[in-house]
Protein backbone atom coordinates (compact mmCIF):
# COMPACT_ATOMS: atom_id res chain seq x y z
CA UNK A 1 0.00 0.00 0.00
CA UNK A 2 1.01 3.76 -0.70
CA UNK A 3 2.16 5.41 2.46
CA UNK A 4 0.25 8.41 1.96
CA UNK A 5 -3.46 6.36 0.91
CA UNK A 6 -2.93 8.68 -2.31
CA UNK A 7 -0.26 7.33 -5.30
CA UNK A 8 -0.95 11.11 -6.14
CA UNK A 9 0.11 12.69 -3.17
CA UNK A 10 2.54 10.78 -2.74
CA UNK A 11 4.40 11.42 -6.33
CA UNK A 12 3.57 15.18 -5.27
CA UNK A 13 6.06 14.45 -2.40
CA UNK A 14 8.47 12.34 -3.73
CA UNK A 15 8.80 15.57 -6.18
CA UNK A 16 9.24 18.30 -4.36
CA UNK A 17 11.58 16.44 -1.82
CA UNK A 18 14.06 15.93 -4.65
CA UNK A 19 14.59 19.99 -3.70
CA UNK A 20 17.50 20.89 -2.11
CA UNK A 21 16.75 21.50 1.60
CA UNK A 22 13.16 20.01 0.96
CA UNK A 23 12.86 16.89 3.52
CA UNK A 24 9.73 14.60 3.44
CA UNK A 25 8.05 16.13 6.00
CA UNK A 26 8.49 19.57 4.97
CA UNK A 27 7.34 18.20 0.97
CA UNK A 28 4.30 16.67 2.87
CA UNK A 29 3.27 19.82 4.47
CA UNK A 30 3.67 22.17 1.00
CA UNK A 31 1.51 19.34 -0.70
CA UNK A 32 -1.45 19.32 1.84
CA UNK A 33 -0.84 23.16 1.84
CA UNK A 34 -1.48 23.31 -1.95
CA UNK A 35 -4.66 21.15 -1.57
CA UNK A 36 -6.10 23.01 0.89
CA UNK A 37 -5.44 26.37 -1.60
CA UNK A 38 -7.72 26.75 -4.65
CA UNK A 39 -6.82 25.28 -7.76
CA UNK A 40 -5.90 28.45 -9.37
CA UNK A 41 -2.85 28.49 -6.86
CA UNK A 42 -1.11 25.41 -7.63
CA UNK A 43 -1.65 26.47 -11.30
CA UNK A 44 -0.20 29.26 -10.89
CA UNK A 45 3.00 28.28 -9.14
CA UNK A 46 3.70 25.70 -11.31
CA UNK A 47 2.69 28.39 -14.50
CA UNK A 48 5.69 30.36 -12.68
CA UNK A 49 8.61 27.59 -12.85
CA UNK A 50 7.73 26.55 -16.31
CA UNK A 51 7.87 29.80 -17.67
CA UNK A 52 10.86 30.35 -15.28
CA UNK A 53 12.51 27.05 -16.40
CA UNK A 54 11.83 27.26 -20.36
CA UNK A 55 12.66 30.80 -21.29
CA UNK A 56 15.43 32.26 -19.08
CA UNK A 57 18.63 32.23 -20.85
CA UNK A 58 22.02 33.47 -20.08
CA UNK A 59 23.10 37.06 -21.28
CA UNK A 60 25.21 36.48 -24.45
CA UNK A 61 27.85 39.03 -22.84
CA UNK A 62 27.99 38.93 -18.68
CA UNK A 63 26.28 35.64 -18.56
CA UNK A 64 24.26 36.34 -15.16
CA UNK A 65 20.95 34.97 -16.43
CA UNK A 66 18.51 37.12 -18.53
CA UNK A 67 14.68 37.23 -19.96
CA UNK A 68 16.65 38.20 -22.86
CA UNK A 69 19.74 37.80 -25.32
CA UNK A 70 21.17 40.88 -23.50
CA UNK A 71 20.52 41.02 -20.07
CA UNK A 72 18.57 44.28 -18.14
CA UNK A 73 22.06 45.48 -16.65
CA UNK A 74 24.29 45.27 -20.12
CA UNK A 75 21.92 46.51 -22.41
CA UNK A 76 21.17 50.04 -19.59
CA UNK A 77 23.13 52.72 -21.10
CA UNK A 78 23.49 54.36 -17.53
CA UNK A 79 25.80 51.59 -16.74
CA UNK A 80 29.47 52.60 -16.99
CA UNK A 81 31.00 49.68 -19.36
CA UNK A 82 34.51 50.61 -18.74
CA UNK A 83 34.55 48.65 -15.39
CA UNK A 84 33.88 44.81 -15.17
CA UNK A 85 33.03 43.00 -12.30
CA UNK A 86 34.25 39.52 -11.87
CA UNK A 87 31.88 37.20 -9.62
CA UNK A 88 31.64 34.10 -9.38
CA UNK A 89 28.03 33.26 -9.61
CA UNK A 90 24.83 35.26 -10.57
CA UNK A 91 23.48 34.86 -6.98
CA UNK A 92 26.57 37.15 -6.18
CA UNK A 93 25.82 39.89 -9.24
CA UNK A 94 22.26 40.26 -7.19
CA UNK A 95 24.17 40.92 -3.51
CA UNK A 96 26.12 43.75 -5.28
CA UNK A 97 22.98 45.18 -6.90
CA UNK A 98 21.45 45.31 -3.47
CA UNK A 99 24.53 47.23 -2.25
CA UNK A 100 23.38 49.96 -4.57
CA UNK A 101 27.68 50.60 -4.88
CA UNK A 102 28.53 49.26 -8.00
CA UNK A 103 27.08 50.62 -11.64
CA UNK A 104 29.90 48.74 -13.92
CA UNK A 105 28.90 45.89 -15.57
CA UNK A 106 29.33 42.22 -14.56
CA UNK A 107 30.90 38.90 -15.62
CA UNK A 108 29.80 35.66 -13.98
CA UNK A 109 32.70 32.93 -14.06
CA UNK A 110 30.01 30.09 -13.76
CA UNK A 111 31.85 29.12 -10.97
CA UNK A 112 35.41 28.74 -9.23
CA UNK A 113 38.58 26.79 -9.15
CA UNK A 114 37.94 24.15 -7.43
CA UNK A 115 39.85 20.90 -7.44
CA UNK A 116 38.31 18.78 -4.58
CA UNK A 117 35.11 19.37 -6.97
CA UNK A 118 36.46 18.89 -9.93
CA UNK A 119 36.33 22.60 -11.07
CA UNK A 120 39.45 23.37 -13.57
CA UNK A 121 39.85 26.94 -15.47
CA UNK A 122 38.28 25.18 -18.21
CA UNK A 123 35.06 24.92 -16.67
CA UNK A 124 34.85 28.53 -16.20
CA UNK A 125 34.12 31.55 -18.44
CA UNK A 126 37.86 32.55 -18.55
CA UNK A 127 38.35 32.67 -22.20
CA UNK A 128 35.16 34.73 -22.58
CA UNK A 129 36.33 37.41 -19.90
CA UNK A 130 39.75 37.51 -21.91
CA UNK A 131 37.76 37.83 -25.23
CA UNK A 132 35.74 40.89 -23.72
CA UNK A 133 38.81 42.41 -21.89
CA UNK A 134 40.29 42.46 -26.20
CA UNK A 135 37.07 44.01 -27.95
CA UNK A 136 35.43 46.14 -25.25
CA UNK A 137 36.56 49.01 -23.70
CA UNK A 138 37.76 48.16 -20.07
CA UNK A 139 39.87 50.41 -17.69
CA UNK A 140 39.32 48.21 -14.65
CA UNK A 141 38.82 45.00 -14.00
CA UNK A 142 37.03 43.96 -9.82
CA UNK A 143 37.58 40.38 -8.87
CA UNK A 144 34.78 39.96 -6.41
CA UNK A 145 35.36 36.57 -5.69
CA UNK A 146 34.66 34.66 -2.77
CA UNK A 147 37.28 34.86 0.32
CA UNK A 148 38.23 31.57 0.47
CA UNK A 149 41.20 29.58 -0.54
CA UNK A 150 39.30 28.39 -3.73
CA UNK A 151 38.44 32.14 -4.36
CA UNK A 152 42.16 33.08 -3.75
CA UNK A 153 43.53 30.72 -6.25
CA UNK A 154 41.03 31.83 -8.91
CA UNK A 155 42.16 35.42 -8.26
CA UNK A 156 45.44 34.37 -8.45
CA UNK A 157 44.96 32.62 -11.95
CA UNK A 158 43.23 34.84 -12.98
CA UNK A 159 45.86 37.84 -12.35
CA UNK A 160 48.30 35.72 -14.32
CA UNK A 161 46.02 34.99 -17.56
CA UNK A 162 44.96 39.00 -17.63
CA UNK A 163 48.98 39.73 -17.57
CA UNK A 164 48.08 41.61 -20.70
CA UNK A 165 45.50 43.31 -19.64
CA UNK A 166 46.17 47.37 -19.96
CA UNK A 167 43.88 48.18 -17.21
CA UNK A 168 43.88 47.91 -13.38
CA UNK A 169 42.79 44.99 -11.70
CA UNK A 170 41.59 45.27 -8.05
CA UNK A 171 39.69 42.49 -5.30
CA UNK A 172 36.80 43.74 -3.16
CA UNK A 173 38.37 44.87 0.54
CA UNK A 174 38.60 41.75 2.85
CA UNK A 175 38.22 42.92 6.79
CA UNK A 176 36.07 43.40 9.61
CA UNK A 177 32.08 43.34 8.83
CA UNK A 178 30.36 46.87 9.55
CA UNK A 179 28.89 46.49 13.13
CA UNK A 180 31.14 43.93 14.90
CA UNK A 181 33.28 44.19 17.59
CA UNK A 182 36.70 43.49 17.08
CA UNK A 183 37.30 40.53 19.69
CA UNK A 184 34.59 38.31 18.09
CA UNK A 185 36.11 38.84 14.00
CA UNK A 186 38.66 35.98 13.11
CA UNK A 187 42.36 36.14 13.50
CA UNK A 188 42.90 36.26 9.84
CA UNK A 189 39.98 38.72 8.96
CA UNK A 190 41.46 40.81 11.60
CA UNK A 191 45.15 40.48 10.63
CA UNK A 192 44.38 41.12 6.83
CA UNK A 193 41.84 44.46 8.11
CA UNK A 194 45.35 46.03 9.86
CA UNK A 195 47.22 44.85 6.81
CA UNK A 196 45.04 46.18 4.41
CA UNK A 197 44.32 49.56 6.15
CA UNK A 198 43.43 52.83 4.47
CA UNK A 199 43.32 56.63 5.61
CA UNK A 200 41.23 57.48 7.66
CA UNK A 201 39.44 59.70 5.40
CA UNK A 202 38.20 56.75 3.25
CA UNK A 203 36.76 54.57 5.92
CA UNK B 1 14.53 47.31 -12.25
CA UNK B 2 13.60 43.98 -11.41
CA UNK B 3 15.42 42.64 -8.13
CA UNK B 4 16.82 39.63 -9.71
CA UNK B 5 17.62 40.87 -13.74
CA UNK B 6 15.12 38.65 -14.74
CA UNK B 7 10.68 39.18 -14.47
CA UNK B 8 10.85 35.43 -15.05
CA UNK B 9 12.81 34.86 -12.00
CA UNK B 10 11.36 37.02 -9.61
CA UNK B 11 7.88 35.65 -10.42
CA UNK B 12 8.64 32.46 -10.04
CA UNK B 13 10.87 33.18 -6.55
CA UNK B 14 7.37 35.43 -6.03
CA UNK B 15 5.04 32.05 -6.02
CA UNK B 16 7.60 29.97 -4.27
CA UNK B 17 7.51 32.17 -1.32
CA UNK B 18 4.11 32.03 -1.07
CA UNK B 19 4.37 28.78 0.24
CA UNK B 20 4.33 27.99 3.94
CA UNK B 21 8.12 28.18 5.62
CA UNK B 22 9.42 29.37 2.61
CA UNK B 23 11.05 32.73 2.47
CA UNK B 24 12.38 35.00 -0.45
CA UNK B 25 15.73 33.23 0.04
CA UNK B 26 15.06 29.82 0.16
CA UNK B 27 12.50 30.35 -2.41
CA UNK B 28 15.83 31.93 -4.88
CA UNK B 29 17.58 28.81 -3.69
CA UNK B 30 14.73 26.77 -5.19
CA UNK B 31 14.21 28.72 -7.92
CA UNK B 32 18.22 28.84 -9.19
CA UNK B 33 18.33 24.73 -8.03
CA UNK B 34 15.50 24.37 -11.01
CA UNK B 35 17.26 26.64 -13.45
CA UNK B 36 20.39 24.30 -12.73
CA UNK B 37 18.73 21.08 -13.55
CA UNK B 38 17.08 19.81 -17.11
CA UNK B 39 13.93 21.33 -18.01
CA UNK B 40 11.94 18.22 -17.57
CA UNK B 41 12.43 18.19 -14.10
CA UNK B 42 10.80 21.29 -13.62
CA UNK B 43 8.20 19.77 -15.94
CA UNK B 44 7.98 16.56 -13.37
CA UNK B 45 7.55 18.45 -10.74
CA UNK B 46 5.16 20.97 -11.86
CA UNK B 47 3.20 17.96 -13.63
CA UNK B 48 2.88 15.71 -10.24
CA UNK B 49 1.28 19.18 -8.37
CA UNK B 50 -1.07 19.94 -11.00
CA UNK B 51 -2.35 16.58 -11.02
CA UNK B 52 -2.47 15.88 -7.03
CA UNK B 53 -4.29 19.49 -7.16
CA UNK B 54 -6.76 18.32 -9.61
CA UNK B 55 -7.63 14.86 -8.79
CA UNK B 56 -7.01 14.28 -5.45
CA UNK B 57 -10.74 14.03 -3.55
CA UNK B 58 -11.77 13.26 -0.29
CA UNK B 59 -13.11 9.83 0.35
CA UNK B 60 -16.92 9.34 0.83
CA UNK B 61 -16.40 7.14 3.45
CA UNK B 62 -13.82 8.53 5.44
CA UNK B 63 -12.96 11.94 4.19
CA UNK B 64 -9.30 11.08 4.29
CA UNK B 65 -7.89 12.13 1.12
CA UNK B 66 -7.87 9.53 -1.77
CA UNK B 67 -7.18 8.94 -5.42
CA UNK B 68 -10.80 7.22 -5.91
CA UNK B 69 -14.41 7.99 -4.73
CA UNK B 70 -13.91 5.57 -1.61
CA UNK B 71 -9.64 5.63 -0.19
CA UNK B 72 -7.32 2.43 0.20
CA UNK B 73 -8.01 2.13 3.91
CA UNK B 74 -12.18 1.95 3.46
CA UNK B 75 -11.70 -0.22 0.55
CA UNK B 76 -9.08 -2.80 2.02
CA UNK B 77 -11.40 -5.71 2.73
CA UNK B 78 -8.64 -6.99 5.58
CA UNK B 79 -9.43 -3.64 7.82
CA UNK B 80 -11.78 -4.71 10.71
CA UNK B 81 -14.87 -2.43 9.85
CA UNK B 82 -15.85 -2.45 13.30
CA UNK B 83 -13.61 -0.44 14.74
CA UNK B 84 -13.35 3.35 13.65
CA UNK B 85 -10.69 6.20 14.76
CA UNK B 86 -11.56 9.71 14.76
CA UNK B 87 -9.02 11.89 14.19
CA UNK B 88 -9.03 15.55 13.44
CA UNK B 89 -6.98 15.48 10.28
CA UNK B 90 -5.61 13.25 7.34
CA UNK B 91 -1.65 13.82 8.82
CA UNK B 92 -3.17 11.51 11.73
CA UNK B 93 -3.79 9.00 9.71
CA UNK B 94 -0.98 8.78 7.96
CA UNK B 95 0.81 8.94 11.67
CA UNK B 96 -1.34 5.96 12.75
CA UNK B 97 -0.36 4.24 9.74
CA UNK B 98 3.25 4.14 10.12
CA UNK B 99 2.41 2.96 13.44
CA UNK B 100 1.17 -0.25 12.28
CA UNK B 101 -0.97 -0.90 15.34
CA UNK B 102 -4.18 -0.22 14.05
CA UNK B 103 -6.33 -2.15 11.55
CA UNK B 104 -9.85 -0.41 11.86
CA UNK B 105 -11.50 1.89 9.73
CA UNK B 106 -10.60 6.31 10.19
CA UNK B 107 -12.97 9.26 10.58
CA UNK B 108 -11.37 12.68 9.71
CA UNK B 109 -13.32 15.40 11.16
CA UNK B 110 -11.64 18.01 9.71
CA UNK B 111 -10.35 20.16 12.73
CA UNK B 112 -11.39 19.88 16.49
CA UNK B 113 -13.80 22.35 18.31
CA UNK B 114 -11.29 25.73 18.46
CA UNK B 115 -13.34 28.84 19.20
CA UNK B 116 -10.43 31.54 18.99
CA UNK B 117 -9.76 30.27 15.99
CA UNK B 118 -13.79 30.36 14.90
CA UNK B 119 -13.99 26.32 14.25
CA UNK B 120 -17.39 25.19 15.49
CA UNK B 121 -19.06 21.99 15.77
CA UNK B 122 -20.92 22.77 12.27
CA UNK B 123 -17.66 22.79 11.04
CA UNK B 124 -16.39 19.70 11.86
CA UNK B 125 -17.78 16.00 10.18
CA UNK B 126 -19.59 14.85 13.39
CA UNK B 127 -23.00 14.88 11.58
CA UNK B 128 -21.16 12.24 9.04
CA UNK B 129 -19.60 10.50 11.99
CA UNK B 130 -23.48 9.92 13.25
CA UNK B 131 -24.36 8.95 10.41
CA UNK B 132 -21.98 6.02 10.04
CA UNK B 133 -22.86 4.87 13.72
CA UNK B 134 -25.94 4.21 13.05
CA UNK B 135 -25.45 3.00 8.97
CA UNK B 136 -22.21 0.93 10.02
CA UNK B 137 -21.38 -2.18 12.57
CA UNK B 138 -19.29 -0.28 14.80
CA UNK B 139 -18.86 -2.16 18.25
CA UNK B 140 -15.62 0.89 19.07
CA UNK B 141 -14.96 4.16 18.64
CA UNK B 142 -11.20 5.15 19.46
CA UNK B 143 -11.21 9.24 19.94
CA UNK B 144 -7.62 9.84 18.70
CA UNK B 145 -7.65 13.55 18.87
CA UNK B 146 -4.56 16.14 20.16
CA UNK B 147 -3.99 16.00 23.57
CA UNK B 148 -4.78 19.42 24.28
CA UNK B 149 -7.61 21.45 25.60
CA UNK B 150 -9.02 22.29 22.57
CA UNK B 151 -9.09 17.92 21.96
CA UNK B 152 -10.45 17.54 25.09
CA UNK B 153 -12.98 19.56 24.38
CA UNK B 154 -14.01 18.33 21.06
CA UNK B 155 -13.30 14.67 23.33
CA UNK B 156 -16.24 15.56 25.53
CA UNK B 157 -18.67 17.18 23.13
CA UNK B 158 -18.31 13.88 20.76
CA UNK B 159 -18.85 11.58 23.81
CA UNK B 160 -22.02 13.70 24.34
CA UNK B 161 -23.17 13.80 21.17
CA UNK B 162 -22.74 9.81 21.03
CA UNK B 163 -24.63 8.99 23.65
CA UNK B 164 -26.77 6.66 21.73
CA UNK B 165 -24.28 4.97 20.25
CA UNK B 166 -24.25 1.48 21.82
CA UNK B 167 -20.76 0.33 21.41
CA UNK B 168 -17.29 1.22 23.66
CA UNK B 169 -16.23 4.64 23.35
CA UNK B 170 -12.20 4.70 24.37
CA UNK B 171 -9.94 7.37 23.52
CA UNK B 172 -5.97 6.90 23.03
CA UNK B 173 -3.62 6.60 26.34
CA UNK B 174 -1.87 9.31 27.50
CA UNK B 175 1.43 9.14 29.61
CA UNK B 176 5.17 9.83 28.83
CA UNK B 177 7.06 8.85 25.57
CA UNK B 178 8.44 5.69 25.35
CA UNK B 179 12.49 6.27 25.93
CA UNK B 180 11.98 9.08 28.05
CA UNK B 181 13.18 9.47 31.44
CA UNK B 182 10.65 10.48 34.04
CA UNK B 183 12.38 13.56 35.45
CA UNK B 184 11.97 15.59 31.84
CA UNK B 185 7.98 14.52 31.48
CA UNK B 186 5.96 17.81 32.46
CA UNK B 187 4.25 17.40 35.63
CA UNK B 188 0.51 17.03 33.78
CA UNK B 189 1.90 14.37 31.27
CA UNK B 190 3.50 12.49 34.60
CA UNK B 191 0.39 12.49 36.77
CA UNK B 192 -1.75 11.87 33.78
CA UNK B 193 0.16 8.61 33.40
CA UNK B 194 0.30 8.07 37.18
CA UNK B 195 -3.33 7.99 37.60
CA UNK B 196 -4.35 6.03 34.52
CA UNK B 197 -1.89 3.02 34.97
CA UNK B 198 -2.19 0.11 33.45
CA UNK B 199 -1.70 -3.86 35.18
CA UNK B 200 1.99 -4.07 34.40
CA UNK B 201 1.39 -7.32 32.19
CA UNK B 202 -0.06 -5.18 29.59
CA UNK B 203 2.45 -2.83 29.31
Amino acid sequence: MAEYSSILLEKAVDELSKLPGIGKKTALRLALHLLGEEKIKTEQLCKSLNDMRNNIVLCRRCYNISDEPLCSICSNPKRDENILCVVADMRDVLAIERTCSFNGLYHVLGGIINPIEGISPNDLRINELLERTKREEITEIILALPATIEGDTTNYYLSRVLKDFNGTITTIAKGISVGDALEYADEVTLGRSIANRIPYNKG
